[in-house]
């Protein structure tokens, strides 16, 4: 009843072939919603958007089931998905990005943990993010650490800074395992969690780990508000197969936040240096356009940040601010543009969701539809049709002409 | 690199059952297409057809991604897929296809290659197909070959014409492995490439037909335009599940391509020999529909041909003359009746496409749905959606009745 099947991705990755063209990704983050309980209208129906509704006039409109049915996709995942990379096979945890993200020169066999300052107050966490204190103070309590808490082992430890509350924990040794359950219960009122090794092989790690957060939590005793960690995704790093090798593509990442530019590294991507704001990211994409690649990934962060503040005004806002910026990428005339996001953010909802997100692409050949606004409802009505995130590589690489025709 | 997954073809297969029913596909190769760029409207959006209209007002609509997203087709993974057989599992070789339609009675174990006669010149292909030379000097250049080529090896090579420029080669003997990289560089001015085993257990076979091709380089020498072979899709011949075992389907094939010929044969379906042009294939069905088959399978090669020309207007003149035949199907009342394509062919590209085919499903008790014209927009507002190819089978054996309920 069941056999060996193969992975679509893998197909592509047999019949890509390099050519001499471009591709531009647009990826929205958080950029599908849900209907304002007023006006019945989603974050993108509600904005003006003028260039993307020209976009999805010209182009294939549709709707990406990102990870699966009834999944909310993590950053990670759903950018690695919308990247050609089937989620349920390449799994990387928040630590092994957020590592990657700050530059943190990860080698294979770490194990990478993401760790949030937080406040605790006998015993129970009151604030996971300690206030969002400023990065100034985590850099000064990271040093503490670094300073007063010694792992006794033939390996060595690793704390740094992201930013406000967010720092990255990496253990490396000999022989050990990454299957560690997180300690961040993920919500207030309750103890944070011993931990837990999944398996044997992460015994070892699981010792060290919870040694280190018993010194950490005496040297932060004393402090107000971070006065515990919390640590969540850790897993054993391992880099993955690399879009060039993969799909044939030279990729460049211009993104201004680590775990976007964590997961373009992670697939062997180049990464544009602190390319800024959002105007100043759009003039990156354009600054790196050129013969050095052929795969763009241009990231937009507010509209989930702005979705997850469950700000509906500032969202639409957001999106309108880069309709405007639209002109500034179809000058470059790309080959094949794809607009869409790695899921879900409705405002009115406050948090990732599950649901289908809005995809565009705009392609000589592409096969165009009656769809002429770009939002949710109206791409239900396009012809790439309600699919997998996955499926936006191949589509992309086939618009490309980077795909050799399958069998005779 | 590869994950366990139920294959629902294989439920089908569980479920089928024998009935007296019968199912008629009329596929009408490379019939998916592209917006005229004057007119904006398809080759079946230009074309006046009825018939097909009628069909698609009384059944049920949609569009097939035949094998995936973003993959194009080949003609012979385009229709086993149609018939049920998942394209990533059962790969066949253009080799294997061409020696199946020429009637050459390949055993298992035999390797064989689809082969051109070529043009080179200075060691560069000019012309991939020599011209297409004429089908009797293929067969006169195939005979100078079979009489001046030996092969110093425990077996024996088959050298045969299939028409124009094509010729299949076989190599039969023990052990011999078949994964041999083509010699067609698939463009001109460029050397053809050399001989390339991709395993170990192919290295003999590589040996064999790199002497091959360098004796029929001599024996060519003095020959124009073709002077040289071109080898490509070598492969090991092994029988498929038949469509009998599979389904309980007894199938028949009315197709004046050899390639098409050959994917039924391998699927153990009967073929009419040579049944003629357009007009005399739709009386061939006639002829053969009875008590005989369940499963008939009308193939139209004309759609991908004016296709790959890029004659727009050929392609829809072709689509109104087939329209026009239609009622030579529907007189049979078939309690099954799907019309569809192996993959898109858009007289715009002038090459198979990745674009999916539209496909009308005609029986006593398929939804009929809101679409009253046959074409790729319509079909798009469909009650079948847009599915993988494989799917149209299992819809044709539920609405033939010929599928058990699953589970109690």
């Amino acid at each position: 009843m069941t056999l060996t099947k193969t992975d679509i991705t893998e197909v592509w990755e047999e019949l890509a072939w390099k050519q001499d063209t471009k591709i531009i990704y647009l990826v929205m983050d958080g950029l599908g919603g849900l209907p304002h309980p007023e006006t019945g209208k989603t974050e993108l129906q509600t904005a003006k958007t003028p260039n993307f509704d020209q976009l999805a006039k010209q182009g294939s409109c549709g709707l990406l089931e990102v990870v699966g049915p009834g999944i909310t996709p993590g950053s990670g995942p759903g950018h690695l998905t919308l990247f050609g990379y089937n989620p349920l096979k390449y799994r990387v945890g928040r630590g092994v990005l957020s590592a990657l993200g700050i530059d943190f020169d990860l080698k294979e066999g770490d194990i990478a943990a993401r760790v949030n300052f937080a406040t605790v107050e006998k015993g129970v966490v009151k604030d996971r993010r300690a206030g969002r204190i400023e990065t100034e103070l985590n850099q000064k309590l990271a040093q503490k650490i670094r300073e007063n808490v010694t792992l006794d082992f033939e390996g060595e430890y690793f704390f740094e800074t992201v930013s406000e509350h967010r720092a990255v924990f990496v253990l490396r040794g000999q022989e050990l395992g990454g299957e560690l359950d997180d300690t961040d219960p993920q919500k207030t009122g309750i103890s944070p969690f011993g931990i837990q090794a999944k398996d044997d092989a992460s015994c070892k790690s699981a010792q060290l780990v919870s040694n280190f957060i018993q010194k950490v939590k005496q040297v932060l005793a004393d402090e107000s508000p971070a006065n515990m960690i919390l640590m969540r995704g850790f897993e054993k790093y391992k880099p993955l197969p690399q879009l060039i090798h993969r799909f044939g593509l030279r990729g460049v990442c211009v993104a201004d936040y680590p775990m976007y530019r964590g997961v373009s590294r992670l697939i062997g991507m180049d990464v544009v240096p602190h390319p800024g704001g959002l105007k100043q990211r759009f003039q990156a994409l354009q600054n790196c356009y050129g013969n050095d690649y052929d795969f763009y990934f241009l990231h937009v962060k507010k509209s989930d940040s702005t979705g997850e503040d469950a700000d509906f005004d500032q969202k639409v806002e957001l999106i309108e601010k880069v309709d405007g910026l639209i002109p500034q990428i179809t000058d470059l005339q790309p080959d094949v543009l794809v607009v869409t996001a790695d899921h879900s953010t409705p405002a009115t909802m406050g948090s990732h969701s599950w649901h289908p997100v809005p995809v565009l692409l705009r392609a000589q050949n592409a096969r165009a539809d009656s769809v002429d606004r770009f939002d949710e409802y109206a791409c239900n009505q396009g012809m790439l049709g309600l699919r997998p995130g996955t499926d936006i590589m191949g589509l992309a690489l086939a618009n490309a002409g980077r795909l050799q025709k399958y069998g005779a």
